[in-house]
């Protein structure tokens, strides 16, 4: 059904409440939209915190009830940015009031209710689409046109790590991503669910793998207070009881391999979320940390000149920079959510799909699944395919 | 006079309106302010279109008579954002009108404008500062923390480079930055003046100068049609009037060389604006294609243990990171702008003074100049020290 | 047995040959040492080649039976360079003749020889050493004196990738590194042995590995003529009997987790033997494509200031680096086998024993075996530890 | 006068003299020769000394008496490795005794004795070459080639900086390179002189400089003892004598426009010897820190694919590299030696002239002299041109 406003409920005033605030308030101003975003309503369980974040990100209203919010007829879209434990409750609300949605990642903490999250959306008949924003940096999306154009070839090698460091010191006080209970699990989901949702974007499907996880730390200084960014320790200890480094192998329905590994233990790594690609013809090679940039290696250069380029996709032809600024002026982490929320808008305002949606998140949540199989059993695991 | 609210007439809606826009949009959603800036009108020649762009960027109002605007009781500040040769007169109006007066760079064309403009704002005690936008890049802002705190020691080398790339295609149509009367340069004061800039405020003033500078595209195609990012070409050529090039030789007042070399025909350097300086005990280097990283090399390293460390200012703690997203979520070009007009608001708010202020753009002026005139006399030339 | 010469007698001649040559040919000119080796005699199939292999480096002699040559009485060390097949006989056999070895890595092409040959030299009481000459790149040192000193506290992450693409394109015909019977394994053994070793020497032992392997070409030209550099192709095809890459992950004796990825099919990864280690209180990461360079993280460094630092470790204090030129001046691929003979040279001179000798070589050969029984079982293995 | 083998008669045993030294052992070694170079004397002022290294070095003779040794008939090349200040002397002996003459750079001192030293050589008609060594990269002779073949164009921007921090450190005490007596200048002839010849080669001849040199740290601990690689003070101190840095502009017969910069107090810089030239189509970026990379950006690359590509410069047909290692296997400082003394052994062996030779060393000495006259005069000066 297309439309001239979308209005949008956000669940969550957080981390990523905040980032997708900046992003809807941005979209329309740096992008030609076919349906203008309207921030209707935020929703959050403190209703003096969600009130001020209302006030100072432009949101009509703030509600600490996201179940009356969301079903109110002024509200066309339902925006999860809560941890994934929430994700299922909230995702088949929203599908019942026959509201499209839009997910954080991972879409939830468990395979099974991811399959429910798909299954509730598909039957509501409404839009979804999961955030898996790195999809949107303009270097990833010219990677996906250049292997879709096979600039590469027929891919072999997939190479994912994605590395943070917040957590190597052992004096960390707890937070929610440390609970098995809110976060499902910790590097696994969190970081791993990107690594995977991107090969899975640039190199198909996973059929097999064998992997394993550790937690190193076990136990850390009680939760105290927060602001988000940082925080202070409480009294006493809390058990940690998700990971804090997942590895596996993989291998790919097309015939590539693939190594992944998230790790929240790496001194010096504070968003290192890489993956490189080796194909019959070509390489290309990608990190946050310098996001703006793709290396790409083409054995199809002459002989004598052959190397990986260091392509700054920032030119106004590259995916969505053309929005943005001149050549050369480079963007940065919240681009991407913009770049997703305008591809969003766009498809709910013509009824055309969204990418990725639930089922690229139910099978996002199948690999991590099957790694979790894995280390049970100690052998290679089948993934399941989400039809 | 500490304030509230600030209310903002912004001139020009091109690259450098949307720029400010978005900072505007945006400063009082990331930081705490002490005066909440309120975006009340925003002024052009074609008033359809600033029109259209204030609808689209939440300016209350459009106009295309500034001076009437800018003069109105309700506007606090005037945010000047037009090409350089219009500066000068609209700073004057804004002072006679007693509105504080934010300006991009350079500050004018000329110094001897750029010295009315400083007599000017000074005469009215009005608030001003100069738009020299990279001082706010967190590692910039970084690398001036460690200076003054003896990091690197004495300064002994300076070296600049300010690399663009987007006019060595020679059918690259004229636009007002290629035409002295509007640009009063072209690499020389656009590029240049954002390195001297950053040199004098890492480094200091600078006494003597030797350069020259060099037009090797010498006509082009005719200025057609352009959206602000792509342009394409009208019938027939246009000479070009201002300089593709730009370099000088400096001898800081502190004792160090330096060396500045501002270009359009680099190819494949989009927006690499570098400084690297040399001390008695370290070095610094920074480019903005990799904004978010400062190199620092330490001779107080364990002996062996010594190299460049390339830190990513992104911590909280680092200059206004915390503001922004956790460790290692970079920042893009935009987020200086938004850094730029949180310090302004602030010193209003507070009656403080700016930095850079009018005279750092007069003195900038007064090393451009004197560039200039080395150039006609073929040897060194003192910089005018502008009290 | 302390001496003052060590005549040495080396069997190959070609690329190992010469890089063996070189650095028997150098090690007394630059390292100041306690016994001069005497390039004795050199030996292989072809007498015709060489002989004049033998005159251009200097070897007094030349000898198609390597066995008679080595029996020698004028022969202190046997210095086997050949392919990997043939490493038991002939370490065997010098053993048998009381002479010292030197051998190529891998130790051999099983884990089953390996420890033949560990017995033998034992047994025999000679001096035993293993080439696996990254160790010696002064950068490698550098980290492993860092890791012994604690630098980077407990080991964590594990993460060696040896990448290279020599066959890439299908068309490079069949050498004996492309046959089972020869090579024993592809990438799995010639470069996945190194990752291996260094990650032995930099982190300790490995407990248990799951892995895959793959050829991904399985049929090439047949082999025509080479010179040990370029070859091309003979008539016909056939067929590829070892692995194109190989993928496995590890746990370490010590707690910390690793992945290995050794291909040749990797695009523009031309020699790219990384390996990254994150502890709990910094990371280090080297590759040899920049083999001077040791990035090194500390947590230990300023809050504000920390960040991977690039150290060039060609200081005269860095290990090795100060026999060779000034700071900055680059070494390359021989220099380090030139390290690796000055070590031999000088434990052998003063009774020493060599490291890493024959046991570090079996342990190698014994987590490659162990990655292939992962491979059949299609879950962890244990790794058989050697005493 | 082509011939079978070359007898080398070198002077000088210190850095330089061991860098000729392993150059003249290793050449035959590696490269098929058209005549064999024969190390027949090397000579030295300290008897004992000279005798001890010539025995390590394989030298067959060693002399303290060097007019006597290259004037033997026995001898066909003389190999000049001593500082400047006595280049002059021994080169004009050497032709007038009929031999070739191979030079260190800088030629000499002072464009005088430079240009005596070319009139000789050319009056004797003997073979002559200046050792800029820089020129045998690989990389640097790949940059060449492409040059030549027009892949970048006609040159616009040529931009030099050699960084090295020897003598950051204060208490680093006085030796032969920091009096003016015996090296002429300081970084200016030493470093600069490398740049020069660089920019000669690659983007032709320069018109005219203005520029100006520093010395930082005027006084220093008097010499003590060294063994070449590390220095200990002696009592007192000693007043430098040449500068610490030089920096200049250059404007390029062919239209390209330059910045030059030296120095011996960037902390950090180890052997930072760059260039970057950017041409109408392209641009080139090399580095000897990382000396087997050339970085290449051409406009000619896809639109959206453009990006600076690092070609590593030791694949089988890059220049020289094919006579060293397979691809990947990085060549070091010592590497470019051996490819000078290669090609000056070629040249001799065929009657061939030289590159770089005699003049191209005027030619540097040029225009160090021209910027030294710039710095007198505080304007641009004219270089001269040697024919």
């Amino acid at each position: 059904m297309p439309q001239d406003t979308l209005n949008v409920a956000l669940i969550g005033y957080k981390f990523m409440g905040k980032a997708h605030s900046q992003a809807w308030l941005k979209v329309g101003k740096f992008f030609d939209l076919d349906a203008q975003p309207v921030m209707k309503v935020v929703c959050g369980r403190d209703g003096a915190a969600v009130g001020e974040f209302a006030e100072r990100w432009g949101w009509e209203n703030s509600s600490d009830n996201w179940q009356e919010a969301i079903a109110s007829d002024d509200v066309d879209l339902v925006d999860i940015s809560t941890p994934g434990a929430s994700h299922c409750e909230m995702a088949l609300a929203a599908a019942a009031a026959s509201k499209h949605v839009f997910c954080e990642k991972p879409l939830a903490n468990s395979l099974e209710e991811s399959k429910q999250m798909l299954a509730a959306v598909r039957k509501a008949g409404v839009k979804h689409m999961v955030n898996f924003s790195y999809r949107r940096c303009p270097a990833i999306s010219l990677a996906k046109q250049m292997i879709d154009a096979g600039e590469i070839g027929e891919i072999r090698h997939v190479r994912c790590t994605y590395l943070q460091d917040w957590l190597v010191d052992p004096d960390f006080p707890m937070n929610w991503r440390m609970r098995a209970e809110s976060a499902g699990s910790g590097a696994h989901g969190d970081l791993g669910a990107h690594s995977i949702d991107m090969a899975r974007y640039l190199a198909g499907e996973i059929d097999e793998v064998v992997g394993t996880k550790k937690t190193f730390i076990t136990e850390r200084p009680a939760e105290g207070t927060s602001d988000g960014l940082t925080a202070t320790a409480g009294e006493g200890t809390e058990k940690v009881t998700v990971d804090d480094a997942s590895l596996f192998l993989a291998k790919f329905a097309g015939g590539a391999l693939g190594s992944f590994e998230a790790t929240r233990l790496a001194p010096g790594r504070k968003n290192h979320n890489r993956i490189e690609i080796n194909g019959s013809k070509g390489s290309l090679v990608w990190c946050f940390e310098s996001l703006n940039e793709l290396e790409f290696y083409s054995t199809s250069d002459p002989g004598t000149q052959q190397g990986f380029r260091k392509i700054l996709a920032t030119e106004g032809d590259h995916p969505y920079a053309g929005s943005w600024w001149p050549p050369g002026h480079m963007l940065g982490y919240d681009h991407t959510f913009t770049n997703v929320v305008y591809d969003l808008t766009q498809c709910i305002a013509s009824g055309k799909d969204c990418s990725p949606d639930f089922q690229d998140g139910a099978q996002c949540s199948a690999v991590l699944e099957a790694v979790n199989d894995s280390e049970k059993s100690g052998s290679w695991a089948k993934v399941e395919q989400i039809a």
